[in-house]
């Protein structure tokens, strides 16, 4: 559990992209996201408040969060003059980069030596226990993708927001490390040994109110072969009861598989209800989500309304046009 | 890789099921089992010479493996005692046990004075790739339950045996610690990291000559919500051409799971098919292996005789009645 608020260090990004993990934060926890912290040379603004360390602490700033990342996920020595600034000044630091802060001599030692925490969302700090596959109470939902990065986290967040806007109980669940670092917590799962890694997700989504969804962030895909042992830990770990697809229309072929095409979303309907009705039998497929970003607005659309026709789904981009139609169906379970 | 031939260390096995590995050794690789080891109170033997280590030692043993599991899988001070001077002696030392060697200071020691290895297979000891899903010469066969702990590997063990007894090249690839005692080598799966499950196993079954087997060992089960997320990782990572589903048919439950039951053979065969298709569109399932070892005879003739009637596929136990249908539907493919 990371503490809140942050303060979003954006270092030196050379672009906006580069601040990815920054801007999830700010576009999804506004409320955690107090200011920004930029370095000369930063060409990425957050539109937040510049503050410095002490500016933030005075505003009650728990956690400095690096929200950049950098070619190669190192932390460069101008970097590490910051952080060590920032554990003096009462700080924990939080990072999802290769280049892990614990790996560190000198944070490791200022960290222990002002009683502060660093927290590397990159490797599982829990000891997951063994599935159980025992029912547990509350609701959850899962985005499942055709593909790798197809949109499922932001799917996902889509949906937690409307859910609690129309005064449902609902919380995002990340399997990521962007997604740990947005909301505080999660499971980095793609680091999880093999044999914990259903159990990692029954202890991410615990016995709940009956009446409370857990929105959890998919990952990877059943039709990806590089990772879709991860998905399957999702769709039997998770107990899903309801499914969103998720699809990004515009793609050649499979993420990093030359070769490889992708599924249909009637294909992927059909395989990962299968595989969800072995740990909830009543699973249903609730709706699509696209990822229309490559399209202009009159070809997303007609795409979204092609899809309603073919599957008898609900179908939008909830990022572009809202996830209205998938929490209808929520709200319909 | 472990170096063999092997001393099978019994230790004090209260009873001959405690030496389950010794056994495995024994039945699999009779060549590498040049005798074995017993300790007072010792209540396993597998009909192997009892050899001191000198005596062991003039015969070319190379490696001092376990082949007993205790309670706890914990290393003994009387065990101890005698790792310690089979180091010295010149062995290197091989074990599943949870307990691992590499966590006995002593033991670390001595092998490091000695010069001697530690294999412990429990856990990898080698930084797999992710998977990149190009296709790869040779030929795959791989065993899918199921249930967890059916006979997937007894099944991969027969149908090599008989393969390389009608002059066929075959590999047993071991994907766990039993398997990978027997054989010397492989990929404790269960114990890799989420994210390069997948690469493991095609590190596990590379390149080979286009009239190479490789006789994959499964692991858990799709339709096992703790373990499916292994076993979709072979199914992709393998990409077999032929699968041979494994059925243990006296099972109330799934192993570990009360009040899931076991899936029908029909419906492992389509979820199977369809996953593995994904990776290698050629894939079939070629037969259907059955642990009859609750059955009598006349039972198991009429079960076997059954699934072949209602499936269309070749049955049989391969340890009970042999491997020769499942070899001769990989020879028709």
């Amino acid at each position: 559990m990371i503490e809140t608020p942050y303060l979003l260090f954006l270092g030196d990004a050379p672009d906006q992209l580069a601040a990815k993990v920054a801007q999830g934060i700010k576009d999804w926890r506004p409320e955690y996201a107090i200011g920004q912290f930029r370095m000369e040379g930063c060409n990425a603004d957050m539109g937040l408040p510049d503050l410095s360390l002490a500016e933030a602490k005075a505003k009650g700033v728990k956690t400095l969060v690096i929200g950049v990342a950098n070619r190669g996920g190192i932390i460069s020595p101008a970097w590490k003059k910051v952080l060590v600034e920032a554990l003096e000044e009462g700080f924990d630091l939080a990072s999802g980069l290769h280049n892990l802060l614990r790996e560190e001599p000198e944070l490791v030692a200022v960290a222990e030596a002002t009683g502060r925490k660093l927290h590397d969302v990159r490797v599982p700090s829990v000891a997951y226990p063994i599935a159980n596959g025992v029912k547990r109470s509350g609701k959850r939902m899962l985005a499942v993708g055709t593909d790798c990065s197809v949109g499922k986290m932001y799917t996902a967040l889509c949906m937690e927001k409307e859910l609690r806007a129309r005064g449902h109980k609902a919380t995002f669940r990340a399997t990521g490390q962007t997604g740990i670092l947005i909301t505080g917590n999660g499971v980095p799962l793609d680091a999880v040994v093999a044999d914990f890694m259903a159990g990692a997700v029954e202890w991410l989504t615990p016995d709940n109110d009956a009446d409370h969804w857990d929105l959890i962030e998919g990952q990877g895909s059943l039709f990806h072969v590089s990772y879709s042992g991860v998905t399957m830990a999702l769709v039997h770990g998770g107990q899903p009861d309801a499914l969103v697809l998720c699809h990004e229309p515009t793609r050649d072929h499979m993420r990093g598989l030359p070769g490889y095409k992708l599924p249909s979303l009637e294909a992927l309907r059909e395989l990962a209800l299968t595989c969800a009705r072995v740990g909830n039998p009543n699973c249903k497929v609730v709706g699509v989500s696209v990822n229309t970003q490559h399209m202009s607005e009159t070809e997303a659309s007609a795409y979204l309304a092609k899809i309603e026709a073919d599957m008898g789904l609900p179908a939008t981009d909830p990022f572009r046009f809202g996830a209205a139609k998938l929490v209808d169906a929520l709200e319909a379970i």
